[in-house]
């Protein structure tokens, strides 16, 4: 991208770039970018009728109160603990808009969501990349690390892997500045660190997703919770309506479904359990994952990028890594066991 | 706002606020954001019911491609002319991503949207302020201006205002960097400025919402026009997946029921008419508008601000300003005739 009119500090810009995503996902086994592989809780969608009417002409609430107390007394925190985004990616810019200025150093941990670096550029922010220790635990330079603001994903993405209590108290401990815990997978996990919430650590804010466990990848809702001081910076920094009419309502109903909420966690890992295995049964190294994701690594005599592109040649998507260090690793989200089943019988094809 | 966790240059941070939001507006006469006073097209319902479905769990396409293509379409455009946002005003914060560095100037004309300069202090931008002239009318030092990014909003608001073809055009050409032109109300003006979009001037950019001529305030939409590389840029700093699937289907929807929105307008703009007649007979100021609203000013021995408090004791919104050159006035919004009659009854009992 070289065009004149960017700003001086994009002019070398990469872009994130998502996974694919074919129209509707029609005809594919879509296992590329961790959406949920049933439908969101009947109740939201009933929620939604319900909302589809004339006040869309009306701005909505521009704080979506609504939604904010509903997700408040989910995660028995204190209304002003809460803030709502059109997704979590916003959420993640709202946080370099509030607490990162231009020349800034942001502490990013590697790997991790490739997103980061491309709206620290954006903001023109310095980036400190934290390498993760093999056995995929953190360095102490991160917490130590004097950056305005860091973010932590935990689980991570793309490895899946987990860090416990002790760990992520650690870096808010130690931290001057805003730590950004992104739990966007954390449903899957063993547990979520909202404790410290509670706890009341001013710097700590969680960001968290309604794409992967809520099923609504396509209403683009996230929210963060932190303390009152940390939620008011973002409120301070937002567009005036970032989240829709649609939006709050289908968030409220998401949140206040607990019950199918659960019950489509409990379904993902259990696909999660027969998927790991049956990869580790056809040669594969696979991550313990905590994720709605596996992180795995096809035999050594089938390269990574042959095996994605035979995949993709059958209509089966799954993401695959370029860059170390994960290279040679791919990133398969957990589906339905029939796309478990086409991904194995795919797999049997291309190994043969 | 203290926070020691935000950035520099937000310490002193004034967030722009937008208009009163009452719950659904329910018992208010709500004439103070310019929303419609009649509601979005049957088709976009409808369109939207069919969409609230299964696949809301998977992401939305990251271009919105549907939707852009029917924008095209309506405005005889190229389809890479075109961006989608959540709300005209993320397409006016990714100018700011795109176009303008930290410590670089930006134009606007003053008074206009007060959304800019916020907007601009988040991104350590410096802000350029060109007065109107007494006649509402551009002076030249705006087109003379080198900032790399310059908002000119028309119609104008609060004011109403409305600037022909050769002072954009002027504007445009001598401008070196980007020229934003705010078209959010244009739709009830004498014309538009997409011939220059199609004359194909490189550095300009439009700005248009969804939310007054299409009476979807609710579902936050906006989208650019502009030169190929324009849009590339935006599309380049965007987040990933900004409008979500029902946002996409219901601009669709509502860019195709041309009719329905022609109709609408034409209503508007009689009423328009009717309550500036009635506003003059009063004893009001009116400017004369092109917009959804009307700027105008009460006789003198009722100030503005007091005819705004027993207007709202009354449970009748308009928007009132307290800084200058528009202190003393109201924008009041076109509502329905129904509206306008409780309005002009308070007014009564207020000047009695």
């Amino acid at each position: 991208m070289g065009s004149r009119f960017l700003k001086a500090a994009l002019r070398d810009f990469a872009a994130y770039t998502p996974g694919l995503q074919p129209a509707d996902g029609e005809g594919w086994v879509k296992l590329n970018t961790n959406e949920s592989p049933w439908p969101p809780s009947p109740r939201v969608i009933q929620a939604l009728h319900a909302a589809v009417q004339e006040n869309l002409r009306l701005y909505p609430d521009p704080l979506s109160r609504q939604a904010r107390a509903a997700i408040a007394r989910h995660h028995n925190v204190g209304e002003d603990q809460v803030a709502l985004g059109n997704g979590g990616d916003e959420l993640i810019e709202l946080c370099f808009r509030a607490f990162s200025g231009a020349g800034d150093r942001v502490a990013l941990m590697h790997p991790s969501y490739p997103l980061y670096e491309p709206v620290a550029a954006m903001h023109e922010c310095r980036v400190k990349r934290h390498p993760y220790t093999t056995d995929h635990t953190l360095p102490e330079s991160f917490a130590t690390d004097a950056a305005p603001l860091k973010f932590l994903v935990n689980p991570n993405s793309p490895t899946g892997t987990w860090l416990d209590r002790e760990a992520v108290l650690e870096v808010v401990r130690r931290s001057a500045g805003v730590v950004a815990l992104d739990e966007a997978y954390v449903d899957f996990a063993p547990e979520a660190r909202t404790d410290l919430i509670r706890e009341g650590h001013e710097n700590l804010l969680i960001i968290r997703t309604l794409s992967k466990s809520y099923a609504l990848a396509g209403m683009r809702l996230g929210y963060a919770l932190g303390s009152p001081e940390l939620i008011a910076a973002l409120d301070l920094v937002k567009d005036s309506y970032n989240v829709s009419r649609l939006g709050a309502v289908a968030a409220v109903a998401a949140i206040e479904d607990g019950q199918y909420h659960d019950a489509l966690v409990e379904c993902v890992l259990l696909e999660r359990e027969w998927l790991t295995a049956r990869l580790r049964q056809a040669g594969f190294e696979v991550l313990p994952s905590a994720t709605n994701f596996v992180f795995c690594r096809p035999p050594a005599s089938h390269p990574a990028t042959d095996v994605a592109a035979a995949l993709t040649e059958r209509r089966i998507l799954v993401r695959h890594y370029t860059h170390e260090p994960v290279a040679r690793w791919l990133r398969i989200t957990v589906g339905r066991r029939e796309q478990h089943q086409a991904l194995l019988t795919a797999l049997e094809e291309i190994f043969r």
